[in-house]
């Protein structure tokens, strides 16, 4: 199968969404002097252009593609070709209303804007593959192809009776019989059991709290059934182009695919990466979801999509201050990035984000960001020698899908605890601490991760307890967030309050009750080495049986019970902890943790906001911070040169504010 | 007819929801031993069996549930038995749409949750009907049947067509003619008058604010479908077991029943009650439910359903500390519960509630939970005395279904003044005072009264007018709260601004204008032994004839103006409070008006966080507050004994944080 | 044709909304009986009275109405009478529920309220039309009739099929070809193009952003189908009854209609105006519309709807204190109007407005309010030399609906920055300066005023950009607001970033970005003379070219870059404010552009919170504040009367809190 390599061929892939549909053909010509100006090696084109490929039902205008692929051949610049199927062009909404999602309301969602596709229709099916193979069968042998990007960030959901008879089919394969669904779904509970298969739907519109088991399985059956939709179309390429890899890309950290499934049916994993430039914690964002993507990956990623500037669609949006454009882009490629783009080449003019930034913006060739763009594509020439070497960790994150789903859903202790908040909150503790950190799968082999951590698995399969447990066993050092391992695969819950396997890992006797905490309402608890610190969200009326007490509670109805607790296992350690500790109690917490399992930071003694990721013998160092910062370096000899201007540095270097070097190993001196 | 007596049998019912088709046959027997070691008396069994009991249209499987009830029966435990109609099955949904209901938009509101039925689809009512007979003629006989439970919870709205025609029948008994209802509604205003019964509808999702008699009679007309569907059930079951009360469970203080009407329906009333732990004015609301409960009832009921622990459809749900579990059931039983039961026996593993507590809760009868499930049980036996015995009350708020529906509309002078709110404000002052106080209907009989309060009756008939002047003229003190006696019973506006007997009664002249207050906003007053005080929500431009004023506006637009007057009218006295005075301000008022009316509290020097009540010749002591508090008892040479403990308690008793005794008269010591 | 003088005749119209079908027919006698005591007019009858008129289709019932016209010609009020196409009878949404409006979403919008129609519905616009013509061939020649009013606050938008076949025609007009269509909305962006007139619909409930060409033609469409249904119906009146004017009553600063396209279609322009009494700046909202208003109509115009005290659609509704009632509706004299009335004559008892006030309240005509109603009626008999007289103003505010239409969509820069917030806020610094302002288009001739100022007009046509230009090359002064003249007429952003016009008007370079701030975000930014300020909403990387720096931002990512820039033009003088500066500075800053163009306030030396305007010769003081003032009056040897007092005044006048002095020029004195 190929892979990243096939495209990147030893370089770091540079460019962004081409659209040139949207300009007269006079521009393109334009457009690739530019692009060769800027560095630029690949430019993705097609992603909305079914209209103008298939104006009509069976029609097919390929010409002016013929036209673009030729001109961007000629100038140098390689093509990651799009399959259009992520926006049907009006005629499909308007003849064939019934390919248009509905909402749980049943209300239809019209085009005028895009995704207006319901994954389980076949008449949209059946386009999109025709589609699909017409562009296979035209450019699969164009010599400027480098890649398929099949669709674009796939997410829409429908609650139409097309989806329900498909969710049927569905379920008809996990459960093969009802009574095995009733039992899944529980159904005993508010005379809920399905006598037949037709009274199945999708959880729509509703009275009150929906069945769990049934939404848990529609947001399954929702990314599988848009994962058909990607494969049926990746198997038209792969026929025809074995070849050339093919991609999709991922909204950063979205809840609507099971990231783990769908990276395992793609060539090459992509990403779209928006942080807001506002956000203080915008960086350690873009390391979680860098990771995250690395982790799906397994090994080096593309970021698909970034904004050179600001994007349209938050309700205030900023631009990126100077020199944040680049250090971004630097730390994709520090986390494993060998292909750096944009969303979009030239900004638009019109339409719905006409407002959201380009790399050629409305200003032209001579703005700012223009110049900075064509900066940064003579930059990423230079880390040529980076691509496709790994990012080492020996910390990992365990996520699952399946259990972020379940816990979305209403009726749960507290709406306040959140998945995604509880992952940016540890990954952040130990980015912070710059414990390079991989995510992963609780059934993977984790035999190699001197740490574990589990900010929350509400969810936990019999294999995944297994897994834990084995791993702490033969020495591994875990470390486990509240609310983890509560139910099993069908969001039941667990006999006995905590599951057996838990209780002894985890030194518990016993959870008597939650506390969940209000919004604004903090809990303080103190630890021998931790300290005093706020706790927030969650406590818990934690009782202990093997496990030694870290921190306590102080004060209020659960004075003095264990707020943190450490078990041995087997040859290993498990801590649990009861609530979300302060940014710093936790950092401290997986700190201390880290440093028990041996596991040291990227670079001892890093000042506040400067992160330092080794990406094979490369470091890069990246200053976040808006004042200058000095590191000091690992010793070598003969010092450490920098990739990006060709400069040694011996004992310490100097970063200004967002200042980035990648030091290649002292040996390369040579 | 039978009541309550015929299901207690001088024991307080203890028990609560029992589901025992989500769970194993195995599990039952363990259920019952656990019911008996807890104290149960009686469980509710099979409210949401529907699907269960009828897999399919007409097929019945009732031979689980014959086992259930013959296994409680051999273990000692009565059954409360419930039709299953709150949700009906998904067939009914999935064959007969029309069943669904559809809200003010259309939109259909979907099975896969709960109570999802027309109250006006005659399919579901037959079918409901079918089902609930042949439960009678099955069960009617069974020794261990002591009540039936209808439904639950009723309160499904729908704006559906069938809706509709059953609207337009609804109407045309209440009208008689077009005339009538055009008359009645006001039609002449934004050309909304009618000219065929065809053209009227339930007020669905319209423009701009809906006619308000449209808005009232369709509240009206929702609470007598829904009580239709339960009076049918109701008069099956009678039919069959003529000495087999039947209750129905009402929401705590719900908008959607008009409770008068429902509670004259129904042998036992009963109502599930779930107050936050976390409010600081949990136990006033809980003091008010039980109050309004015991004034529809008409003496004892049922607290059908409360929460071992945390409820789950709050956004965060608290547990309750130690003790308090215990204080709120004592406290209903205080107030007149001759049952305490919970929603439910076992915690579910799945489905919509699985974090509900329950009285056997996940972590299974070691649990400290299921512990204190065991002791409550057995003090409840010792409360067998109190059965049957009433609650005094000579204090009164009236209350009113109606006038409450005209008040949520639209289009009001504020939409901060609630019903429900100035509700608990003023029973809170009340019960803060240990002023036992029960509700009446404004058309109420109130001469035993020495205290009738009206927080707010916007909506006055001309009864309820004539009936509160008669029963100040004949020496009655009234306290009556802004915004009353506005409109007719058909929300007309009554003539003049404030109506003429109001103006004698109250002695005011005039109203001149509302001055509403904005959130946050609050007004000073002043008065000779009132003091200085704040007020909310409302102002009011008011000038009285005779009453003298009580306490004025300081400051402000409306500076000098009367804030509360007082009225000698008859024998007895009116007062008129035209704001929402601060907690303190309100109690002092109330209080003093009670003490001229010669009311005294329930026992005189109670410290603040300490309830008292007297039921038949008990009396209730309930600390709420988290300190302890001595009380000082009322004199008895030979003191009074704690039916709890045994104890005997001389000239005052101490009560630790959430402590309760129930003190036996002196004479029955000897 | 027709003007507002044919109505008027030399004097202020004064009345309200007359509904005599909501009380019985001896309420009329009574009705006009207070009328003539309070000095009404001219009262609007009709407004609501089609299913009265109309009660099947088809059927007229005009014999009430006969009766009421005829009495009120007898007491001597005059009529302004209405048809009552805004809402529909029961009967035609029952009959023919496709006149029924649908929302984006699809969800009808039902009868039960009022405006339930589709502008688009034949059925609806053929009986609007029929009942129209009836009126006008029975009343055309009634001898009270004076004014005819349309329809009444048009605004109702629908999104169903009828509108989706109507918006095509309406674009075939605009576009002819497809081709064209397709280029102005920009359908390459997302694959939206379209193949047929067929696919085009309405922009319904899509997924994500809707097209914004489509979007902004949508708004064009509907206020033009709505201005189709009022045509329709003022050209059968017109036919009658050519002598006679025609009105349609406008919400004030209402985005739904395009107010300079509507306004040359009325005889007569008039408007409602309901400033909240707690809104502290509600008198400069109130001189905001007026002066908009009096703009549209190019003189004198109608307040056709005001409240007595409190209005009913609020949250919170307040009454007017003493003297406001009086204070703001000379305010609307002051800056125009020739007619003063109310919403409506007698306060309902019943429907949806019965808690909206009226002149004649529920109280009666012993009520404050109607006594104060009176004291006006007769205070503007006392102003008939005031009719017909202009209001000059050298003052523009350039506003366009278009414009405004293209920013209200999502997808922008920031969603806090309104068009109606930057209105406000410049019209209130120039208000707060005295400096009296007309508004006006954007191609509007502006020869003849000193200053034209922009607050924000995003989108720009080829000839409003030549026209601003022009304007200040032959000597005007410009200051315009930031995020203007970045579009063209389609929403398509003008090449460039900045336009090849703008830049050299403005004298600036380029704005390399713009820097929205967030919610609760400030600049500050300091100038030579206008001192330290703060601006909040916006910021920019602004360029200048020949421009002088007024201000420059202070601190931050753009420290030092210019915040108010001033360049000299032609003869002219164009100034650009990038940010919305604090109250104090904007006012600092507009008044020094008047003063160097050299425009002075309409009386100098004014103290805070009076108002001045110039009406003809006559001078309206106005004290807006709540103590008294003193303000020194123009130099007039014999001084000036009071026109409602009849007092002569000289040096100086005191004004009390919410006094009102029209002091008639020196020479009326003789």
């Amino acid at each position: 199968m190929p892979d990243l390599n096939d495209a990147t061929r030893g370089r770091v892939l540079y460019g962004g969404d081409y659209n040139p549909e949207q300009w007269p053909e006079s521009v393109w010509h334009d457009d690739i002097r530019l692009m060769r100006r800027a560095g630029v090696t690949t430019v993705t084109v097609g992603v909305f252009s079914w209209a103008r490929l298939e104006p009509r039902p069976g029609a097919r205008d390929f010409d002016w593609l013929d036209r673009v692929l030729d001109l961007l051949h000629e100038g140098g610049i390689e093509v990651c070709l799009a399959t259009p199927t992520a926006s049907p062009p009006p005629w499909m909404g308007s003849r064939h209303p019934e390919t248009l999602p509905r909402d749980e309301s049943g209300t239809v969602v019209w085009y005028g804007s895009r995704n207006q596709f319901c994954a389980s229709s076949p008449v949209y099916r059946d386009h999109a593959l025709r589609i699909t193979e017409d562009l296979a069968d035209r450019y699969g042998g164009h010599p400027g192809l480098r890649m398929w990007h099949v669709g674009n960030e796939y997410g829409t959901h429908c609650w139409c009776d097309e989806t329900a008879r498909h969710f049927r089919r569905w379920l008809r394969t996990r459960y093969g019989g009802l009574d095995a669904l009733n039992e899944a779904w529980g159904t005993a509970f508010w005379s809920q059991r399905y006598d037949s298969w037709e009274e199945i739907i999708p959880p729509r519109r509703a009275q009150y709290l929906i069945n769990p088991g049934q939404a848990l399985d529609f947001r399954r059956f929702t990314s599988d059934a848009l994962l058909e939709c990607f494969t049926a179309e990746r198997d038209a390429l792969a026929a025809r182009t074995p070849h050339i890899p093919v991609t999709t890309n991922f909204h950063p950290l979205f809840i609507g695919q099971d990231g783990w499934a769908w990276a395992a049916e793609e060539d090459v994993v992509s990403v779209d990466l928006y942080p807001d430039p506002k956000d203080p914690h915008a960086a350690a964002y873009g390391a979680l979801v860098q990771d995250l993507t690395r982790s799906q990956a397994g090994g080096p990623w593309v970021l698909m999509e970034q904004a050179a500037g600001p994007v349209n669609w938050r309700g205030v949006n900023h631009p990126k201050p100077h020199g944040l454009m680049r250090l971004w882009s630097l730390q994709a490629v520090a986390r494993g990035a060998d292909a750096v783009c944009f969303f979009q080449w030239r900004q638009s003019r019109q339409g719905g984000e006409k407002f959201h930034s380009g790399m050629v913006p409305h200003a032209g060739e001579h703005s700012r960001t223009f110049a900075r763009v064509g900066e940064l594509g003579a930059e990423l020439r230079e880390l040529a020698p980076v691509v496709g070497t790994d990012v080492p960790a020996r910390a990992a994150i365990l996520h699952d899908w399946h259990s972020w789903w379940a816990t979305v859903q209403d009726g749960r202790p507290s709406s306040l605890v959140s998945c995604e908040r509880l992952l940016r909150a540890w990954h952040q503790a130990l980015w912070e601490r710059n414990l390079t950190t991989d995510f992963a799968h609780p059934h993977a082999d984790l035999t190699d991760y001197a740490l574990v951590a589990v900010p929350q698995l509400y969810l936990l399969t019999d294999e995944a307890l297994d897994n834990l447990a084995a791993y702490v066993r033969g020495g591994g050092t875990l470390v486990c967030g509240f609310f983890t391992g509560v139910a099993d695969e069908d969001d039941r819950v667990r006999p006995g309050g905590v599951d057996r396997r838990l209780r002894g890992l985890l030194g518990i006797r016993t959870v008597h009750e939650w506390w969940p905490l209000d919004e604004g309402e903090a809990l303080t608890a103190e630890g021998a080495w931790l300290g005093a610190f706020h706790g927030t969200l969650w406590s818990e009326d934690l009782e202990p049986s093997t496990a030694e007490p870290v921190a306590r509670i102080k004060g209020g109805e659960l004075d003095g019970r264990p707020a943190v607790i450490r078990n041995a296992y087997g040859t290993g350690t498990a801590w649990y902890v009861s609530t979300l500790p302060e940014p710093t109690a936790l950092r401290a917490l997986l700190g201390r943790a880290a440093e028990e399992a041996g596991l040291a930071p990227a670079l001892p003694g890093l000042p506040e906001g400067v992160e330092a990721v080794w990406r094979g013998p490369y470091l890069f160092l990246l200053n976040h911070g808006r004042t200058p910062a000095v590191v000091p370096l690992p010793s070598a000899p003969s010092g450490r040169t920098d990739l990006l201007t060709g400069r040694a540095h011996h004992t310490s270097v100097r970063l200004d504010r967002f200042a980035v070097m990648v030091l290649a190993p002292p040996e390369s001196l040579a």
